[in-house]
Order: structure tokens, then sequence, then C-alpha cells
């Protein structure tokens, strides 16, 4: 079997850690797997090295921040490569240049085009575990990039995808995929497998166990996914696609609390109004997500919607800026809310959920400020202070405890 | 004016060395000069990474050493980049695969086999200032190597070759190569300039201002060398090929108190009995240096020779080990001795210099313990505790103050 084992910062953040990862490799080798091991830097190397850079220029060149960035997964690779020579197990460490991660020039933010397999393949034919930099990659003029915050993810799913693995195990704090919060949903469970899309809704809602990138890319490509923790045994969640023919109606319950609410009052009720906020909000690469519409006093209208936090006051500003042209008559923000969501591949083909989610909201007497839904998620806006009570009043309707 | 200047670890160990750093190369690129700069890991980086390496495998394969150690190169070429860029200076750093800096395949020890132009040209043509990591190469397998201690220097002057630079500058903590170590010889001189088999005897008796393989290779290639200080302006001195008609009797006095000299008594007097000795001292990698051979009683003859104190012990060890065979009665060792030697081209033409520093020792009551020369040095052995009288005494007698 061939099996790619990613790990991240924590996972190698000193020796015990390293030592602890490489005898989990040396498992997995010695009962006659094909390994190949991906690894992030160390601890809070990167975090240490932009702040070194910011120290000498605050505007650094993102060309020389990835050449500078890259340093921190070739010191974990190196190092971990000795760990399991350490243990008798043949082991080479291999940077993006050398494996051939090939991906766009863009740097900071560069995405996969290519990765050859050459040295890989010849590595793991010598009998060789194979550690490779995660987070980086090689672009056209032979210079290093990065592919931004989660890039190691997709860096194991590119190379499990390349090298057709048979699963592709993602190690984090956590050993697994559950159907709510466990620190805020006492009888939250750990789900045993769940289909790409549904860890999509889940991951964009804020469980983030995973980089979306990388579960796009699984889903592209058919790589099974498995999320575990690389403190216990414990077998984790697969993601994969889930054909099931009953699918679960709900998989689980997610909240994001890193929302805030924009109501502009008083919008002129004439064609291409909404158009034109939206436009001037994307112009200035400001996410908007809920959207809500409503009549209003005379010819105007209300529109609310939500973005994240930090871009909040962004929002605000441009819209103040264009007020006039806007035809806005009164801008406000709060930041005093939260999203709760439902996600589950059945949805699809049930109705009611909407309604059910409703009612468990309704019995605990949680106001819902806005609604959104997508074909497998159901989105409500609520108060902060509800947030705790609602997850658990909606995770108890829709996933009670099975004895 | 193309010119490579190549900065040692010191030099760039904090933020405000690299910002000093960075002020002296734009002062040149302004100039309207293209600048190659070569550096070295910051501070003790490499060092560090060892004692990590260490901690988790004491016997850690070379090819993984290396590939951990290249990273603190990395680390200082991309923080001078953003320096220099910071500074308005457009710069771009290097890594030795971009720069395609091919070796041999010996981890920890390779040699420069080719120096690839075109990125390199690329970039100067587009007006930038190039920041290449010292000490690192790329072998036949796409993989780092490392050319062991000061092979930073290395670097610098295979960039200088391969790029026809008009000088080759090396900053170090001193401000050039001296007529003997001023902090011994209170009046000793700053010398303009040197030749490179001068530098080089220099370099070997203990002046390390340079490392041995750059000089052999700035010799090989006819590349002009500058060794400079880092900390101030001072003008250093040339080492380059020296023609003129009166070559300078001598050039400088060094000493290598890292000597230890070992006696062997009542080695039997037959053939063959000194090759059986180095030829075991040299299967266990000992490099002996002076040798003396003196008629002892009956049939047995006396043989003293210095090795490096680190190697003294082992020495010692191989012989007892192999004594018998090598009819040796006693074996005797100290390390209370140094070297001491003149230097100078000028001594192939002029007889005498060695009668001049033996009076000068005599002078001041010196005993003279053995004697090596070469075609333009002259080396004694003496007791550890006379080498500064010495050295000044035989400083006053070649190289007396001007006025």
């Amino acid at each position: 079997m061939l099996i790619v084992k990613k790990f991240g910062g924590s996972s190698v953040r000193d020796k015990e850690r390293i030592m602890n990862v490489a005898r989990r490799c040396e498992k997995d080798y010695r009962a006659g797997n094909r390994v190949v091991v991906v690894l992030s830097a160390m601890g809070d190397t990167t975090d240490d090295l932009i702040a070194k850079a910011h120290d000498i220029n605050p505007n650094a060149p993102k060309r020389e921040m990835d050449m500078l960035l890259s340093i921190g997964e070739q010191e974990s690779v190196a190092l971990m490569a000795m760990a399991l020579n350490s243990l008798g197990v043949p082991a080479i460490s291999l940077n993006a240049f050398q494996v051939g991660m090939h991906t766009t020039s863009a740097y900071s933010a560069a995405r996969f085009k290519r990765v050859d397999t050459d040295r890989l393949v010849h590595e793991l034919d010598a009998g060789k575990v194979v550690i490779v930099t995660g987070f980086q990659g090689v672009n056209k003029y032979d210079d290093v990039t990065t592919l931004g915050r989660g890039g190691s993810d997709t860096t194991a799913v590119a190379l499990a995808a390349t090298l057709h693995a048979d699963k592709c195990e993602i190690f984090t704090d956590v050993d697994g995929v559950y159907t709510a919060d466990p620190r805020i949903v006492k009888n939250a469970r750990k789900l045993k497998e769940i289909s790409y899309d549904e860890m999509l809704e889940m991951a964009t809602l804020g469980a983030q166990v995973l980089h979306n990138r990388s579960v796009e890319m699984a889903k592209k490509y058919g790589v099974t996914l498995v999320v575990r923790s690389s403190l216990n045994e414990s077998e984790g969640t697969l993601v994969r696609e889930v054909n099931n023919v009953e699918k679960m109606l709900v998989s689980g319950v997610a909240c994001d609390k890193n929302a805030a609410r924009i109501a502009l009052i008083g919008v002129k009720n004439e064609p291409g109004v909404a158009f034109k906020i939206f436009d001037e909000l994307s112009r200035k690469n400001i996410n908007v997500d809920m959207i809500l519409q409503s009549v209003g006093r005379d010819d105007t209208k209300d529109i609310s919607f939500t973005v994240d936090q930090e871009e909040a006051k962004n929002a605000v500003e441009v819209l103040k800026e264009n007020r006039e042209r806007l035809t806005i008559q009164k801008i406000e923000d709060e930041v005093n809310v939260a999203k709760l969501s439902v996600v589950g591949a059945g949805m699809q083909s049930n109705s009611g959920v909407a309604t059910k989610m409703f009612e468990a909201l309704y019995d605990v007497g949680v106001n819902i400020r806005m609604i959104s839904t997508s074909e497998i998620r159901i989105t409500v806006l609520i108060d902060l202070e509800d947030t705790d009570r609602a997850m658990r009043a909606v995770h108890d309707k829709f996933l009670p405890d099975e004895d």
C-alpha cells in the first residue's frame, strides 16, 4: 500500500514530537508499505521568520519572503530523515526542487501545476521513506514559491494524487471530524466518514480541520483522505466520495463566530442598485456571504449582508465613500453575530430539514436574523450570545444520542 | 566593474549588521558597478543546526546534514535581498540550485566542478544586485552539498572566476593581512599586497584570514582577492600574482600554537622503519608536519615530528598499538611547543634568510627544537613560552619600523 502522511508544525515542534512521528512512520514502513511523509515547518518557525523579515523590511518582496519561509520545511524534513535513520529506517528528504513540485509563479499564493514522479518513485523503489517539504513549490523561473496557509495539506494531496496513493492521512490535534465542536456540544460524535462536499461546507464554516483547497483537490482526483490525531492511534475520519443509498440527513453542525453583519438602510428602490453596491465591494476584494433584501419605507429598501469580521471596517469605509452614488441613507454594522449551519449530503433528497432546524431554535428561544442555503447546507445568522445554546439544540434535534 | 563581495557569519549576525552590509553593497551599486554578494549563515546558525541534528541522531547521514545546514545561507541571502530592497536597490537572492553551482557528490566536503552563468548574468543585466548562498552546491543527483568550513570563501572565488570579476573582496574581522599578529607584535604592518603562494603559507601557518582552498582556486584562475574589514572602510590587502622584480624578502611572520611534538626514542636503525611509522599514521588520516631524525645510541635512532594538537593523542595511541612492530623503545609527546615561520617570495633568490632568522632567535635566547623549510618559508619549532618574544625579535629583524 502507498500511504502519504502529512504532519503539521505542532507535530514536529521539538525532538520528542519528531521522534514520535518517526516511530509512526516506521510502523507503516515495517508493515511493508511505501511511505511518503509531508511536513510543515517546526512549531512557530514560519511566524518567527516572518517577524524577522518584517523587522528588516516591512514590505519585503514576496519572492524573497518565499525564499526565506521555505527553509522552515527544509529544516523539518532533514531532521525527520535523520530521526528515521536513527531507527534503522532508510529515509531521504526532498525539497520542492528535488521532487519537481511545479507551481504557478504567484509568490506566497502559488498553485500546483505539475508534480514530477521520477525522483519520488526512484527513492521509493530503493526502499526508502521519502520525506517531502510541504507548503512550497518551484515556478518556471526556478524560484521558490509557497502555497499560503494550509499549503502543506495541499502538498500531501497533490503527492497522493500524482502517486496514486491508497490514502492520504492528514494528522492534526483532533482525532477526526466531529458532528459538532466537542468543547461546546458534549455528546458530539466522531464521524467515520464524510463526503468531500460536506467536508468543504464544514471547513468553510469554521471546523478548520482541513484546508479547503486540499479537499477540493482530493475531490477532483478522488484521493481518499483520512483525518487523524498525531497524538493517539484512533482511527480518524475518512473523507471520500460517499455513495451510500441512505446518506446521512445531517453530518454535522458547525458555527462560525467570525461574522459581522452590515445593514444598509433606505437604499433607493431602483434597478441596478444592489449590483452597484456589491460590485464596489468585490472590487475591494471584500467577500460577501449571506445577503438579505427587504422592502423599506416609501420607495426605499433595506439590504443586509455578512462579511468576515476583519473585513467589516473596510467594507463600511468603502460604502461610506460611495454613499451618495449608492443612495444609502444609513449604514449599520454589528459584530455580535454568528453563523450556525447544519451540513448533510442527505438534505438534497429530503425536504423539511430547514423546518426542523427552525423548530429546534424556536424551542430554545433563539431569534433567526438571516437565512441562507446551499444544496447540502442550511445556515442561519443568530446573536453571538445564543451560539452555544443554539448549537446544542440543533445537534440534539438532528443527532440525538444513539442509545 | 564587476565585484564579488563575500561576508562571513559575524558580518550578518543580526539586523544591524545586515543593514551595514546592505549599505556597503548599495554604495558599490550606486557607483555603477555590477555587484554579486556571497553570504555565510547568520552568526552561530550553522553550529546551532549541527547541535540540533546531533541531538536527534549523532550519526546523521551526511546528505541530510547538508540538506539541513544549507538553510542557514538561504536565510541570510533572502534577508539581505529584503534589506537591499528596503534601501531602494533592486536585489535578488539565489541558492546553489538556482545559480547552478555544480559540485562533486561528496557530502560535507564537496568541490566545485562547474558554475553556470545564465541566471547570474540575466539578473545582473536586469540591474539587480545578486546575492548568492555561500558554502553550498548541488551535485549530479540534484542533492544539496556543502563545501566544509570556510566554503563561502571558495564560493566567492568560484563566482569571481566564472564571471571574470574584476575583484573578489573577502570581508573579515581584521582589515587586511599583517606582517605579524598585531596583538603580539605592536609594530606589525598591514601589507598592501601579497602573492598567492605567500598567502597560502601564511594561511597554513595560522594566520587564518582566508581559507586555503579559496586561495588555491584564486591562484589557478587568476582572481584578484582583496581582504578587507567589514567594520571599516580601510583599503585591505590585495592577494594576487606579484611580479615585482624586487620581491619582498619577507612578507610576514606567522605562528601556530596548535602544534604538538611527538618523539620516538630508540627506533631500530634499519631500512624501512621510518616508512612504516609514517605509513601507519597516514592510514589513520593523521597529518604529520615537521620531521626530524637523529642518530641515537648503539644501533638505534630517534625520530621526532609534529602534528596538530587535536591529533596528538590519536597519533600516540596508534604508535603504542604498533610499538613492537615499529621497534619503538619509548614514545614522548609534548604540547608546549609552537611553530614560528617567516614567509616571503623573495627568499627564493636570496640566501641567508635562515641564518638571519636563527640570529634573531639567538639574540633573545630562544632555543630551536626543529627546522623545516619550503621555497618561500622557513619554520622553526620552539617552546610555547618563547613564542611572543621570538615573534617580536624575528619581526624586528626582517621588518623593522620604516622611519
